[in-house]
């Protein structure tokens, strides 16, 4: 195809990013040269600005040379509580529900054994160091019920010392979900954890 | 949330692209950040070169400071026949089937009287005079068979002297399609369209 390079460069660009193939990445393309020029500027002056965002030392979230904002914060928090997530997007979703007021662990992702990822790969020395030093009282293990995501809990709770609440989130029926089209797991879950109403 | 503004500035500008939600900019800005610092300031300049891609006054086409690859090769491809479309992206399928050897017109858009769009809007006129000045013979509307499509196909039918010949691409089951699962108005064209064989 006869279309300018500049294009080519910016849909190959695109094409990268997961779930985008060649045909949406065009439209994304074609589509910024609809924008107004001021607008296209910056759109890549925020690209790259994203140079200056990098991971806190601490706690595993986004921090603007090296000031992260849930850090900055700790102190208004509850600091006996920690919550570990597997990654940054779970910790964006668990701070949307506005529920949780203590502190945040971002783990490098889980436990994967065969993909040659250990303790070390997603960062569990630092998470009990830092559970250590502050004192955290109760380790709130949010991560995801995949067998990777037990097998880190499992891995979590074995390092921790007895004193150390630790707790994993509940399982069961998604608010709005319906039995009747929710997997036996979750139902099976969903009994087990049943309360007293 | 409690994410850094500069993120935040990227999640922005992708969620304006068509059918991109908030959810999948927040994806591609967080994967942005695992990409190697050289390779975001390469995207960031593809995207400030795109400053330099605009339409050429002529056909159309993507023309970087008014140099259009199409134009330019114009001599060595049939130059009596022309091919109209509605949008670039058509353009780039009939080139990508390699089966098309004439020149080009990318009109911009269809007729759309309700939403005020007439033949000023879309460039007719500049077709008409272009039809005129190179004295093409044939005149292909390869326009989608929408109410719109077909209304603009009619309307620059009606604007050209007799002795262009002006054809329409077949409209009929696609190629791999099915019978069973093809809609009645594709049946119809079909059977209109039935060569001898």
């Amino acid at each position: 195809m006869k279309i300018p390079e500049q294009l080519e460069e910016v849909i190959k660009h695109f094409s990268s990013f997961q779930g985008i193939g060649e045909k949406t990445a065009t439209r994304f393309a074609l589509s910024l040269l609809n924008w107004d020029k001021t607008r296209i500027s910056h759109f890549s002056e925020a690209i790259e600005n994203l140079l200056t965002v990098g991971k806190c030392p601490k706690c595993g979230f986004l921090a603007v040379e090296n000031e992260c904002r849930l850090c900055e914060q700790s102190n208004h928090r509850h600091t006996h509580q920690i919550c570990v997530v597997e990654s940054i997007t779970d910790c964006m979703a668990i701070q949307k529900s506005l529920t949780y007021s203590g502190h945040y662990h971002i783990l490098n992702g889980v436990l994967n054994p065969l993909m040659g990822v250990g303790p070390e790969e997603i960062g569990v020395e630092g998470l009990l160091s830092r559970i250590q030093e502050r004192n955290y009282t109760e380790v709130i293990l949010a991560i995801n019920s995949t067998v990777e995501g037990d097998a880190t809990c499992s891995y979590i709770r074995d390092q921790l010392p007895e004193k150390v609440r630790v707790e994993r989130i509940g399982f069961g029926l998604p608010m709005g979900g319906s039995l009747e089209y929710v997997d036996a797991l979750t139902i099976t879950k969903a009994l087990e954890n049943r309360k007293q109403f």
